[in-house]
């Protein structure tokens, strides 16, 4: 019993803000990422921390398949996963070929998809590193190997670019692939699952393509065995003593790190490597609405409660420690040294997508929103060329500079990343990011995200054509025409973000409902409804943008006395390049009036909001480092305190940055 | 010209608080040690990090000695620094010996000095780990060697076993090895210099002792030399590529992390691994004050101002990061990652100590008390046989448990610790306290430390004995017997702490002064002079002990908004055995009335503090992580906060911390 949808299909993006993304991966990231994979061009690399055991001076991404595949000779370089660059930039040129054609990047692609077919072994197997190194080792390191994370990602490559373009070679490759890894790991084949989840979502990919059940029923393999073991891991590493380091390694790391502490449906909690978990969550959570399976189903739901809940930054981002990029213990959400990893984020929209399949509940969408617009954007500069890997919530280019606790919170975007992993999975989130706006059910159709675009979906047995006309986020009035064409009345839920303090809504000219999202009476679970729709309609949805401010819960020991701005979805921040060094001295009135102002500028077209507060005043040189309270040194001034939208920060050079401001005595 | 002496010779201590340190030294500490260092009995040893290359499973520190005099078979075990356990341990028992007699010690005392010449070789060179294996590998890497850092701790132990029991051998075998290092890496030798600078204080201790010129010159000479060479590690290492990773590794720290990234005279501000730096400073400081190197002592100020004004906790705590044990830069004082190891806060007082013989500023003494009452004590618990290494100023279990960048930071005292710098350290430092109390420039006294004492010193042309009654710290009076004995009038200073809001001075019955540290017409640099005395003086000094709240210099970002309460010397901190969990939740309220309350209980004798204040309760379960300020859903109660001495914590099992609280909203 399938729940619901990810809408796929054609879209067409219409608004400013989007088109400018849009743009930016098409003419920017996408010719930019293919020359660092492809070694065209010189970057300056940054190494995630000092490992100096692992090569990262370029990418050879694109050359080690060229080796596999006999075109050149010579041997692997980089991290054992660097084939997944490739598969990552192939499905966003992918979803930029299904918008709109593009003759130079379809000739890439399909170069590409030649080359890896070519780098694929008789059997199926594929993989650059143990195909050139060390045939004899496949599958023998699950650990840390990422074969199968590999794997999955080329799956969704394919599923991808076979959509677009219709290139069987490509699905041929992909099923080839899953076959080989079928016979070896299977149901039928040796016990086995990877460090890194990612093969589980690639095998649904193909299901959803082929209707080929072996997938789902591999898929659902993979994520049953995980943690059922005494100590899988530790057995192959006792197996095949001698593998090499990229592929041995992280002995230290606890079971949890993998989420192979216990089985997956008995996990209520997210640990480990943020990434890993939720990507497991996603294929958990897609499986879960593909059969049905309420086990599974109630499992995701524990965990996401336990990220939503206690887990997960307010701009979105999850990952409270760069050991292990890692999720720590509840409440714990250290603004400064966390590791919101960019990655973590797109796999968090991820898995929100695949619960609203199951459940209509617009905090998934909330959610989803939420690390989209925050933490995903500031994954990279406004050129589209330069990426954070970490994205933290309070930056001091000193602390960096001088605390290695805090090494890994960059200050500005480098060029590239030693690990890449980010910056292609920034682009096909971006490219794809119209998936995520509907959620098609039968007769239902949720709208989880406001964005201007027009998109065919199949729903109430027909097609049923949407249009939005926006300008969100910097406006909350979203136009919509909707076109039912199918057999059967068509419903239409809206999502009210959990952000809005009010909103409007209006059918065809006639106010249809109005008030908050916590209205219970206009609203279910974050939905308004509009039902039994035929042919065309006019609605015009007004959200309530004014600027807010918010706590967090008193348990976040980080955040307490302080205030977080946010404006529609946006998260803001405060930049030293507005508000001077030492921005833990300044304080915001929490009665004082926000003030917007539209800009079209160096960070592009926002607004920038300025709020009242105050700033306490260094004190002279010479002065102790500590003083009698009663002497009541500390002197304050009135000061305007000038916000930014936080995914634009550090796009104007190095400098401080904070999220959380403290609030004034009142 | 020597510009002021260390008071050594024979003390008694007779106050309460002391007599108690001093037993605990004597009767727990110092035959643990031994039992510890002897592999008696069986310890819980805590790594510090999980190093596994390093094994440290036992202390095996005497038997190292044991292999390397031939006495016993067998390898090298441990750190190659493990020689130096045993050397804290015989200077800990030199002092005790001094104080009083006591056979079974000095028995033991006597074999660990035969053992030790045993151990020394023909040509006087002394070190277990290159004798036992690596005799060829001598001084060929002092990165990382610690050769001249154990050689120096010999000395030292050295120098005060012979002045507390005139065994020859002892002296001997440390003037043998002082012309061994001469010899090899003198002014007339090869370049070199130690990775952690310790040789230095050693060979200073043997010139007070011995007036011997050499190892003054040869101390300077360490200190001169270091960082002026282009990369005399670096060159080493290449050298000798093969070394064994004990005496290897350290290739990613930076050269400032031992003090080596320029020469000694033109730094000016505290970098690198915070226990060398003192130390390397508490050398420097010996030779400008035995010397008269106003250079020298120029740059030793310029250190102790970057520490004291921006690189110093409230509990004399130093060193802000985990990373390299390390400073980090100015300002930068978080409460929950920081190191503030033990070690760091001994070595503080050194150099403070020596830089009174320069310099009668009452600073100086501050700091040594503040590093003393606070962070030393702390360093052990309450029954002398747990030690900290690491003294946070904010812990919490679960962060401990969860977040691996805070699990350095241990909530409970460890019973031994895999590198054991720090209870030896403790236990020399203890036993020793008497030699900081005065400081006799011929014909002054500095009186630095109240604490209930006897002591006979050589000043003003002949013998002051001063005796001290008082039950300081609990309470702040202390009267004073004087007997200027000499050919001169003696000038007494007594100092003024900068913590007492208020004192009174009364002399003979007379009152000689009163008023605040601050007022400069009493106190000069926070001493308060009684001049020309001579025959017998009864001294009556009373020090307001009242409670305060103290604030942090607004740049240190951690502590804005925050308070932490003093009493005398002693900081103090909220324990959740006594308020609850989350300790973040409290506030305090700077106007309320600050209660205080005798105690003789599982703490030992203390006062505790009640505060008035708030606690934040927390929210229902299910509650949103973030909710819009405007709904105020923040419910605060008012509470009572109950304060324990800083030093007293972690003696009632696991639980949380902290010293800087929050200032209620006024």
């Amino acid at each position: 019993m399938e729940q619901g949808r990810i809408a796929q299909g054609k879209a067409r993006i219409t608004d400013p803000f989007w088109l400018r993304y849009r743009s930016i991966v098409r003419n920017e990231m996408i010719p930019y990422q293919w020359k660092v994979l492809n070694d065209e061009i010189d970057v300056c690399i940054e190494r995630e921390r000092n490992d100096s055991s692992i090569p990262n001076e370029k990418s050879h991404a694109l050359e080690n398949f060229r080796i596999a595949a006999g075109r050149s000779r010579g041997h692997h370089y980089g991290w054992v996963f660097q084939d997944s660059d490739v598969y990552k930039w192939l499905e966003a040129a992918a979803y930029l070929l299904l918008e709109e054609p593009d003759d130079n990047l379809k000739k890439l692609a399909d170069g590409v998809v030649d080359l890896i077919a070519e780098a694929q072994e008789a059997d199926g197997y594929l993989g650059t590193y143990f195909t050139i190194e060390e045939p004899e080792r496949r599958f023998k390191s699950l650990m840390n190997s990422h074969e199968l994370y590999c794997a999955g990602h080329f799956m969704e490559a394919a599923a991808a670019y076979y959509e677009a373009t219709g290139n069987q070679k490509v699905l041929d490759t992909a099923l080839k692939l899953a076959d080989c890894i079928d016979r070896a790991l299977g149901p039928e084949g040796a016990f086995g699952y990877d460090g890194h989840e990612e093969i589980e979502i690639g095998l649904m990919k193909l299901y959803h393509l082929t209707g080929e059940e072996r997938y789902l029923r591999l898929s659902r393999h993979f994520l049953m065995i995980r943690g059922t073991d005494e100590d899988f891991f530790g057995q192959q590493r006792k197996n095949d003593p001698g593998a090499h380091p990229l592929i041995g390694g992280m002995e230290k790391l606890t079971r949890s790190y993998f989420q192979a502490h216990r089985p997956v449906l008995e996990q209520d909690t997210a640990e480990g490597h943020a990434v890993r978990l939720v990507y497991l969550c996603t294929a958990m959570a897609d499986v879960a609405a593909s059969t049905g399976d309420a086990a599974m189903l109630g499992a995701c739901r524990k965990i996401w409660r336990n990220i939503v809940d206690r887990r997960m930054y307010i701009t979105g981002g999850i990952g409270s420690t760069v050991h292990g990029e890692a999720f720590t213990f509840d409440y714990d959400l250290p603004n400064d040294t966390m590791y919101c990893e960019t990655c973590a984020s797109v796999g968090l929209i991820f898995f929100a997508g695949q619960m609203l399949r199951s459940e209509s509940d617009g905090e998934y969408a909330d959610v989803m929103e939420r690390a989209l617009y925050n933490t995903v954007l500031s994954g990279t500069a406004l050129d589209g060329k330069h990426f954070f890997y970490v994205n933290p919530l309070e930056a001091d280019p000193a602390a960096y500079a001088s605390d290695p606790g805090k090494s890994h919170v960059k200050p500005v975007r480098p060029q590239w990343l030693g690990c890449a992993c980010c910056p292609p999975n920034l682009a096909r989130l971006l490219s794809s990011v119209d998936r995520y706006i509907y959620t098609v059910k039968d007769d239902l159709i949720l709208v989880n995200l406001y964005l201007g675009s027009v998109m065919e979906l199949p729903a109430a047995g027909g097609t049923v054509v949407i249009e939005q006309i926006t300008d969100y986020p910097r406006s909350g009035s979203i136009r919509m025409r909707v076109r039912a064409e199918g057999d059967r009345p068509l419903n239409l839920g809206l999502r009210i973000p959990g952000w809005a303090q009010a909103f409007d809504l209006v059918l065809d000219g006639n106010e249809a409902a109005h008030g908050s999202q916590a209205g219970a009476d206009v609203c279910e679970k974050g939905y308004c409804y509009l039902r039994n729709l035929t042919g065309a309609h006019e609605i015009v949805l007004k959200l309530c943008m004014a600027p807010r401010l918010w706590n967090a819960d008193p348990r976040v020991k980080e955040d307490i006395g302080k205030l977080a701005l946010q404006r529609g979805p946006i998260v803001y921040c405060l930049e030293e390049a507005d508000n001077g060094k030492h921005l833990h001295l300044l304080s915001i009135d929490p009665s004082g009036a926000l003030q917007e102002e539209e800009e079209d500028g160096a960070l592009g077209r926002i607004i920038r909001i300025t709020a009242k507060g105050r700033r306490i005043m260094q004190p002279a040189e010479g002065r102790s480092l500590y003083r009698p309270a009663e002497e009541r040194t500390l002197r304050e001034e009135e000061t305007l305190l000038h916000f930014i939208p936080y995914y634009t920060w550090a796009n104007r050079g190095s400098n401080e940055m904070c999220v959380w401001v403290r609030a004034c005595a009142e």
